[in-house]
């Protein structure tokens, strides 16, 4: 039996800005909601991409921050007392006997909601994977996308591949904590900041980073998840093994709506079609907010997310109180709970 | 020949918080704009009824006064450098040889424009005027709605009509300026706060105030625009004569759309019916935003306007630039003009 984490009138997939403000308004409306968020933290691209980028464009905000628009909106939702479920992925989404959705989150534990309101952004940014056979077997073990801490590679022989800021880093990062490091690029230059650049050409001097450069990934060997050997090759086909306990690839993160796209839901592309007053998707109480969702003439800007997040909640509440009559509380006559 | 005031890609009809944003949003599209506002100031019902009061359901501004959310749009469209032209009304609509719209202006003004954004609101704020022949005479020179400074009334005889705060909160201020003020009212009661009623009384007993109640306004007399006499009757008929320099009518605010009604656009009630992601109304290169407009699920809130001011701008280029592509440009990539 998996538990049950939340029970919730309303769970919002995504805790980027659209997401955080739609608890907001569904709260206005009176529903309870939970977010469910892949990240460790909320804010989406505003908090992972940009948080010190000022934006423009949000109204009546003349400049401000991702993560500064993000501490706002977190503000200003915090009077409904929202459920920010992190680090979490939605698996799978079925109906129970009530007709309430079910959602299966990659730690077995079930989201239970009578409505889903996906405000996915341009869906979970997920790392690329270089195409080695068997790498599933090492993956989130010894072969690292996301580094949480560098402690555990005390001691360890890294191989890190990538010519980017981030393969870099972490191979500076990690020369003074390592037993090894080596850098393999499939090109003889990198596209990193010069002053990281002059930086590696110094470690190479000193022999605390090893380059292997043009070369490119070609195995992963071990017994179960643990990595002993990655192998790799040159243009010329001629391979060689590298003692490895770690191998950390660098090669961009990409985006991916993840199971939503194998949920039945109507998409064009990537993104989910709505009605563009209601939010409505093909799919009977799913709802889509914010980049992630399209109609005729959509502008993919946070202000028309925030805007679609109250339309969302006028349907969502006439959907989980069919027989009650949506009013539109004005802030300014009703405040909000907890506030003075 | 009419001076032309101002000839711009877009006239907005407005300066409320949906008007202003309009002038960023079509800004960021390349747009040159004017705004049109009957008021003395910019803001609408946010400066002129709720200043102080707060709000709660602005995007990522937890809590905002009227007055400060209109102080930070201001702010938000300076780039663009916004033509506010105030204490205008648009009397009349016609296209020019150009296909250019021309708006005249009650003060015989001209603004030329190539396509209009109306973000009147609730439309205008305009007085419940009282309904006595010849009254128009003397409107706006010795029967004032409006009154911008009091000196104007030392040594002269003024009645004031109304039971409301309003009316008695002139009739306070007036006894020490005026050498005689009467108030009219309907009821023997008045609707005003408790303690302005108090000083009231106290005025009557003093003899600064003389209240002639229940009694209701049946003419106006004098000469050109000057008056000399009110005339105000009891419910049984009988006529009093009062002589009278100025008469102050304070029945409400009424809201009206002007001759915007006039111009053949579709209304539902007295909304605007537009398509809801162009806002484009019934009559091509008209557009409508905010609370004036309607659609199918319409919510009056400012953060709807604002997304709707979004998807106008779109459709205004395409009008305005038929053979160009309309690009939304990111705030974050491209900036915004003067600001770093």
């Amino acid at each position: 039996m998996s538990e049950v984490r939340a029970k919730k009138d309303v769970a919002i997939i995504g805790a980027g800005p659209v997401g955080i403000f739609s608890v907001f308004a569904l709260g206005m409306a009176g529903l309870a909601t939970c977010v469910i968020e892949g990240m460790d933290k909320i804010g989406g691209q505003c908090s992972s991409l940009y948080p010190e980028k000022p934006i423009y464009d949000i109204p009546a905000l003349p400049t401000v921050t991702g993560g500064g628009l993000i501490e706002r909106l977190e503000e200003q939702a915090k009077p409904f007392k929202p459920e920010y479920i992190l680090s979490r992925r939605v698996m799978s989404l079925t109906k129970n006997v009530d007709d309430d959705f079910e959602l299966m989150l990659q730690t077995q534990e079930k989201v239970v909601a009578r409505a889903l309101l996906i405000a996915a952004g341009a869906g979970a940014f997920v790392p690329n994977r270089p195409p080695l056979p068997n790498i599933d077997r090492f993956e989130g073990k010894t072969v690292l996308y996301f580094i949480e801490e560098s402690a555990q590679f005390s001691g360890k022989d890294v191989v890190i591949a990538g010519g980017g800021d981030s393969a870099l880093d972490w191979a500076l990062i990690l020369k003074d904590i390592a037993k090894s490091v080596t850098l393999i690029h499939r090109r003889a230059t990198f596209r990193a900041h010069e002053s990281t650049q002059a930086a590696l050409q110094e470690a190479i001097q000193n022999g605390t980073i090893v380059v292997k450069a043009p070369f490119v990934l070609h195995g992963v060997e071990g017994e179960g998840n643990e990595l002993s050997q990655v192998i790799i090759k040159d243009f010329d086909d001629k391979q060689e093994s590298l003692k490895a306990d770690y191998l950390l690839p660098f090669f961009g993160i990409a985006t991916d709506l993840g199971p939503l796209a194998t949920w039945g839901i109507d998409l064009e592309g990537k993104r989910i079609i709505v009605n563009p007053t209601t939010m409505q998707t093909s799919l009977k109480g799913v709802y889509a907010v914010g980049d992630v969702n399209t109609y005729q003439n959509k502008r993919k800007l946070i202000a028309v997310g925030f805007s679609e997040a109250m339309y969302a909640a006028q349907d969502i509440y006439k959907y989980v109180y069919p027989d009650k009559v949506f009013r539109s509380a004005y802030s300014t006559a009703v405040g909000v709970p907890g506030v003075e």
